[in-house]
């Protein structure tokens, strides 16, 4: 890996950090004011809502990385969970039960910070399991 | 990009260019004989099959590249789909209507063959659309 990739990798890790300790303060520092996610501009507050959303409708959320592919000023992440979302999530009644998916997320970055993001959830490995 | 990438992006357009043209008899160049999709060890005859049914139930099915990010061995895509699956498609009931959808899909060469894919569909928009 080229010194951009290592340096982008670790500002990405960094930001995963961020999110798995709620440290919701830090966001704008891994986040671009105007970000979008799946094509609709949330901007950081927006993006952070979605977060803080996330957590509650997910008491046990916790963000795993399984495999990071660097090209800069892009990044891919294949993200695993293993949590127990409380009533509804992604349109399916989870209730509680504990679940195992994963997250094939696409980021482009503007200097140290999300500029955009492009998810996609697995949502039918999670109906495998209800 | 580095010449590495860039030979690697290269390969992986022809693999799709293969794919669009159904030209199975050429799947062997791009996949390895003991290729993983999704956790299951199908091979290259299963990958094959794999695809013929999806092209059985999507007769109009076209793989587009919307982004690539390349960190050999690695790739991540993102792929583009606007199709009409014939009758039911990752269990929903679609019968021909047009859907737009997604996939965000991490590969792992080995050589000049894919050797393991991590696939996730974006499902939850197809839904949207019925």
């Amino acid at each position: 890996m080229d010194k951009l990739s290592t340096d982008l990798a670790g500002l990405y890790r960094a930001y995963i950090a961020c999110l798995n300790q709620q440290d919701w303060p830090r966001l704008g520092q891994f986040v671009a004011d105007d970000a979008i996610h799946n094509g609709r501009r949330i901007g950081l507050s927006g993006y952070r809502a979605m977060l803080e959303r996330d957590f509650a409708d997910i008491p046990d959320l916790l963000f795993g990385i399984q495999m990071l592919i660097t090209d800069p000023p892009y990044i891919a992440s294949r993200l695993g969970f293993d949590c127990r979302p409380k009533g509804v999530f992604l349109g399916l009644t989870i209730g509680g039960k504990r679940v195992s998916f994963t997250e094939n997320v696409f980021y482009e970055y503007r200097g140290a910070k999300i500029r955009e993001v492009w998810s996609v959830i697995d949502k039918a490995a999670i109906e495998a399991q209800l």
